[in-house]
């Protein structure tokens, strides 16, 4: 056996709360190396052998390792187990204190002394599985003409041009949203700002008149609701902007500033033009950066999304630079926002490993942009399908099995080149699909269902170009999402890779004894598969029939939900 | 290479702040697999390629593994890295990617996006490194008589025998422990309750009046401040007597008891016949153990403790069963706590891994009783010295390196054997030593300095046979810490195994450049070293020589520290 290769621990997503008496703990092997794993398990205070026994299930494999995993259920909060593993060649225990061939005793256990209440994992059980669609208000939909507008709705973007988008203009196109299959729109921030992103906010307090202010937004959230669906707003606390009047006051009395501990100033007088001070992102003068960890600033910030959690009754909040702001903030902020609405979804701009903030007292997700890396790989050729699901599992195993249905999966962002000027239109929508059917929540950054284009920031921001949108382009989304609710599986079940080819990228959904097989082809052949029927077939960009057909071919650059015959 | 064997993450031990630009990170390698390893490192922000490079020092071995630390400086607080592998056969990346040969890009990176001062790793500088004394206060000196004692002092302790211990009596012996060399002591429960042990408080606010109350706390206090050493108490808020006002009024109201939801109730109405509620360790009636993630418990706890470190100006806590009490209680504690004194020591009574409570947020340090575990096994002949080095090795793998001074290494206390009951009064003595120049807070449980014997609880809680005590026994101490004042390295230094062969525990304590060898032998038989000069040589239960001589030996059951010549 390589013995190297094992690898546990009692926290993190090795070993977590998922009830009051049971506990969830994984094991890491080398890859096919056992032929099964078993963990032995009872509670703290009882000095018997009288150990429970359960198979623990191979849930990962990446290029070196699996990963298995068990529940252990107990009368009582107390757990200690080992775990015994066996091959061909040997049968050994593994323990806290290491390798042992036989006799282990109670007082080798790895020990998860307690389940808390407070340590239990859990999510809001209404965001499993859902479809977000992100808009950047400013290009998203105009409902009228606006003093500040400086472009034609048509222009390609340049950083300093406003395009009027609105409350009102969303609002005009709830149907159109809904009708994508949508559950959760998230907007871009909209507190008082001078930029057309306003991610540099001038005043946590105010929502910003060029978007319609308040009572346009308090309207565009009943109309949300009245739809069934719901809105998370984005914010940012990692900095604010240099227009901000409480940076503004710094500026202007330099140490005898009450807010001089709310930054890290360099040197007085501090001057935009030396950037004295950190900012956002290296050097942006314009977005000084906030010392989160400071406990008036935690106050400031968490007692305005509490103030606006209340005051519009939103269903959650996406938060920008998620890794940067500090650990006492986040919880502070978990807190205090679950205290007003229990079932809030707290998402995180995180790029990479972010288990750190995963843990049940900051985070509940993630922006998942490894899952962007590695489809885009794919697609573009650079990795095959088993490298593919080697690297999602590698970044699945960062985290707690009970968060893969909440992980934010995004082809493309603000931050990002559009997708479809990555990958081209036809596979962008395949991507999209794929997405949308994939373990996690699925997010649309608006424009990219009709495969709009845009290079990096700021044509990553173009307007929706809404005399060129077709029923066309939203039917394989509507049906999509008809399907999902259908097939539950498809929201809530476990993803298993299947194996055809390395070109295809097929996979199993999971849930209740029930399952539905998706293949996606992005090569220009048709690709061979076993006889299935399939539910959902989209092919060069066309819905080629929404009824069962029999098929043993995937198509080039097709998309495919089957279920076996 | 074996690529199974590399490990990293960024975070816990693996990845953290010890400084606003220094950041600390390991990485795991099989053992004696790599020649060298390396970081190159580089700020978030920046995009280039001139990254800082710097070589990894290989800290600690275990049976299977190597592991290596850098400490990584910038001038801004963002981090990202990659490692650099080589051996004789290979040179490879690894990175959060994966290996890669080459062609390492800046996105393959680990990345810790920033060093926020909530998350700096920081410890009371004062308590590196010193000796604690434990008391149990009822058994350590009596003053005078009073009307609940029902034991002679010289009795063998039953579990309701009362001696009368008092403050007092610690008063008076603080010349004897001072001269220990003992800098911080720490006293068994002292609030009040009907037990001997208090372990189960009754009332939180009260000091109780069998140990003298709280005049005579007070005026111990100032004559341990006199004496330049400090105080530590103990807490528990895991549970508390069933006889408390908060628990009785629960049994009285039943579910319209406020407190009602301080606890694990089962059924109404409470019977402690029947046990119908969770307790401590199992099912232990007269302790039902407190939902310690309740925010009310938690105000009324750390409303406490905050109240008794402002009033007694005490210098920490030492805290029960700590890894039952909840994560969210410890998180408050802490932060009250270090507001009202911000240099007391936060010590948990945790006996397995406690990596989850010591990542800066909660616990300062805890009961290091693997050391125990592996010093007797050592003694005893059931592992050699060796072996007795990975399994330090691989239990101090799990904390962080700033950690190492303050980890409180013991071998013995109100819940274990007693020292010298399991190994004999010589070895008690040659291992009590060795615990007192171990990296770490050496621990000594009251009595243990004169091989005290005792079996299990209660039995290791005897009365303190002041009559027997003479200077010879309290010598070694004394000489040890005044060479602990004169050889700063003994207090401060890392601890470094030197192998002399498999009977013989030998390591060197080096700072700043200066260093000391301890050799310690446990056997009945003279071992060979190389030649050195002991400026300390305790030999057969006698202090043999204080002054420095040459030695080429160490005698059975001996322990000496050398210089080199």
């Amino acid at each position: 056996m390589n013995r190297h290769a094992v690898y546990h621990i009692s926290r993190g997503a090795y070993a977590y709360a998922i009830g009051e008496y049971t506990l969830c703990v994984r094991l890491r092997t080398a890859k096919n190396d056992c032929t099964t794993v078993k963990v032995h398990y009872l509670n703290v205070y009882n000095h018997s052998n009288n150990r429970k026994k359960v198979s623990m299930e191979k849930i990962l494999q990446d290029e070196y390792y699996d990963i298995y995993e068990a529940q252990l259920k107990l009368e009582e909060r107390h757990f200690k187990y080992f775990f015994e593993l066996k091959n061909d060649k040997e049968s050994v225990y593994y323990t806290s204190d290491g390798f042992i061939s036989n006799g282990v005793k109670n007082e080798n256990s790895f020990f998860f002394p307690v389940i808390n209440d407070d340590e239990i994992y859990t999510f809001p059980k209404w965001a499993e599985g859902v479809t977000i669609y992100q808009i950047f208000v400013d290009r998203f939909n105009k409902t009228y003409e606006k003093p500040f507008i400086n472009a034609k709705w048509n222009d390609i973007p340049k950083r300093h041009l406003f395009y009027g988008g609105d409350f009102n203009g969303i609002k005009e196109k709830l149907d159109y949203i809904h009708s994508l299959g949508v559950d959760v729109i998230y907007l871009s921030p909209i507190f008082s700002s001078v930029t057309n992103h306003k991610y540099d906010i001038e005043d946590f307090y105010s929502i910003d008149e060029m978007f319609g202010g308040e009572d346009q937004l308090q309207d565009l959230i009943k109309e949300i609701h009245n739809k069934k669906m719901r809105i998370v707003l984005d914010c940012v606390f990692n900095h604010m902007s240099c227009y901000n009047k409480i940076f503004q006051d710094v500026i202007e009395k330099g140490k005898k500033s009450l807010y001089k501990d709310w930054f890290y100033i360099k040197e007085y007088p501090i001057s935009i033009d030396r950037c004295n001070y950190d900012t956002f992102a290296g050097c942006v003068p314009s977005m000084p950066r906030l010392k989160t960890s400071n406990p008036q600033v935690i106050d400031y910030l968490v007692g305005a999304s509490v103030y606006w959690t209340k005051k519009l009754g939103i269903d959650g909040w996406r938060l920008d630079v998620a890794d940067e702001v500090s650990v006492s903030l986040w919880r502070k902020f978990r807190e205090e926002i679950l205290k007003v609405n229990c079932e809030a979804l707290i998402i995180g701009e995180i790029w990479n490993d972010a288990s750190k903030w995963m843990n049940g007292d900051q985070l509940h997700t993630v922006t998942n942009y490894k899952y962007r890396k590695w489809m885009m790989e794919f697609i573009e050729n650079k990795i095959d399908s088993s490298v593919f699901w080697q690297k999602i599992s590698a970044n699945n195993a960062l985290y707690k099995t009970l968060s893969y249905n909440y992980l934010v999966n995004l082809l493309g962002s603000h931050d990002t080149k559009r997708l479809a000027s990555v990958v081209g239109k036809n596979k962008a929508i395949l991507a999209l699909l794929t997405t949308l059917v994939f373990q996690g929540i699925g997010l649309i950054y608006y424009g990219d269902e009709i495969g709009l284009t845009g290079k990096d920031d700021p044509d990553n921001r173009r307007t929706m170009p809404w005399d060129k949108i077709s029923a066309e382009n939203i039917k394989p989304f509507e049906l999509l999402a008809k399907l999902k609710n259908k097939y539950p599986c498809i929201k809530y079940g476990k993803l298993i890779p299947i194996v055809v080819n390395e070109n295809i990228l097929a996979f199993e959904r999971s849930y209740k004894n029930k399952n539905v097989e998706v293949y996606v082809n992005f090569t220009n052949k048709d690709i061979l598969i076993e006889s299935r029927k399939s539910i959902f077939y989209y092919s060069f960009g066309e819905m080629i029939d929404e009824k069962t057909m029999s098929i043993n071919r995937i198509r080039a650059l097709s998309f495919a939900i089957c279920i076996k015959k």
